[in-house]
């Protein structure tokens, strides 16, 4: 049996959104808080002593309330450390982690590359308007990893693993983007939002796009996803940095 | 009883000296193949398609040279995903991945912080000279997560795992820059070299620094070290960026 834990996430974080999926995933019960990243409380960085970010867990310790971080919970920081602590702790998620120490490696390696190569890409076009080449680039090197039968529902085959739950709000964003054309007119990003467009259509990235789209039926990403926060989020982010 | 494993590393390398230790704790049977990985042989991107980089293992498939790699072996790239591979795929090397998920989250924290947090202004510091402030505020971070009590031998306590795995090589580097002195006289990095010298004899570091001393003394550690081709290899590495 699990000792309490306090999820410190946010409804508009990336991060955070992968973490509230594996603890959707795992039917978990747990105490959640939502951060105003952009503008932490004091009593944040007693949460989140090593890296002050979102996500963390507070794991263990009494039950205090979450504004009041207690010094004998364990701080568990990075949205892939959590990720796979979710997947050990609760056999309800043991899916999100598979059993075969190969593809094990998989699924870690393909949260690596999203963390390391996509991720850096990825939000300098969502919030600068930057050329989105580089992104479909690492898109087809993760297509080298799905599996290259027809059946294979998600990233490693028919679970759902750590590695869908690490993808799926990163394209949650990537559509959104797209779709509601966001800072499209405003700031005159047309191109490259149109170019992004173009890349998912293709046939080269064909077989990444139908995986990709899959995610966003997921129950678990569904219930972790506001769309209309995400808007203001991202256009509000967009015209700030415009404005610079 | 694990497959046929190929490591592609290199003696010189931070990230093959991580793989390299993890397979000399596992008393791991495995084909080594030293790549140069400033000028890749072409064969070389068939064993290492994902990443081109070292450290990468082909896993299974046929027996073949390492210069032939096989369609049929999987391969695995990223030193942070190898070692826990090989911590999984060896009974013998279990210690490496503790038990308890606390402190299995705790581990692959640490191995995060590593390569996201010090890395950067390390290999800044290696390369180009840097002033080494950035790297001692890390150590300070990593310092928290090390045990409180004084026998803690190790990052988590008495077992020798991925996160000592894992910095073990970027010390080892750090001491041999500092007391060889590397690049100082010629290239006017006195300064730096100073002062990083001097942190890490700071009362503030005492606990982290003992711990990394220690490190050097482990024999898979002593064992994957090869100093004179380190002091080679550095020091053109600096001469080249000077000259740039």
């Amino acid at each position: 049996m699990p000792e309490q834990i306090t999820h410190y996430g946010s409804k508009i974080s990336v991060f955070a959104q992968r973490t509230a999926i594996a603890l959707h995933e795992a039917n978990a019960e747990y105490t959640d808080c939502d951060v105003d990243f952009e503008n932490k409380p004091d009593w944040f960085f007693h949460a989140s002593p090593i890296t002050t970010l979102v996500p963390v867990i507070a794991y263990g310790g009494p039950a205090v309330p979450p504004e009041q971080p207690s010094t004998e919970s364990t701080k568990i920081s990075e949205s892939a450390v959590i990720l796979e602590f979710i997947a050990e702790l609760f056999p309800s998620a043991a899916g999100l982690l598979p059993k075969d120490p190969v593809k094990r490696a998989t699924a870690r390696l393909f949260v690596k590359l999203l963390d390391t190569k996509l991720w850096p890409p990825l939000f300098a076009w969502m919030q600068d308007g930057a050329p989105p080449h580089e992104i479909f680039e690492v898109l087809k090197t993760l297509q080298m990893i799905l599996p290259k039968n027809v059946q294979g529902q998600y990233a490693l085959g028919d679970e759902f693993t750590i590695a869908d739950a690490a993808f799926a709000p990163m394209w949650a964003r990537i559509r959104l983007i797209i779709d509601k054309g966001i800072g499209e007119k405003e700031y005159g990003r047309e191109q490259h939002i149109a170019a992004a467009s173009r890349a998912l259509e293709s046939p080269e990235l064909a077989r990444f796009t139908a995986y990709a789209d899959r995610l966003l039926g997921r129950p678990s990403v569904k219930a972790t996803w506001y769309e209309d926060l995400n808007v203001v989020y991202w256009s509000k982010k967009v015209a700030a940095h415009v404005r610079e």
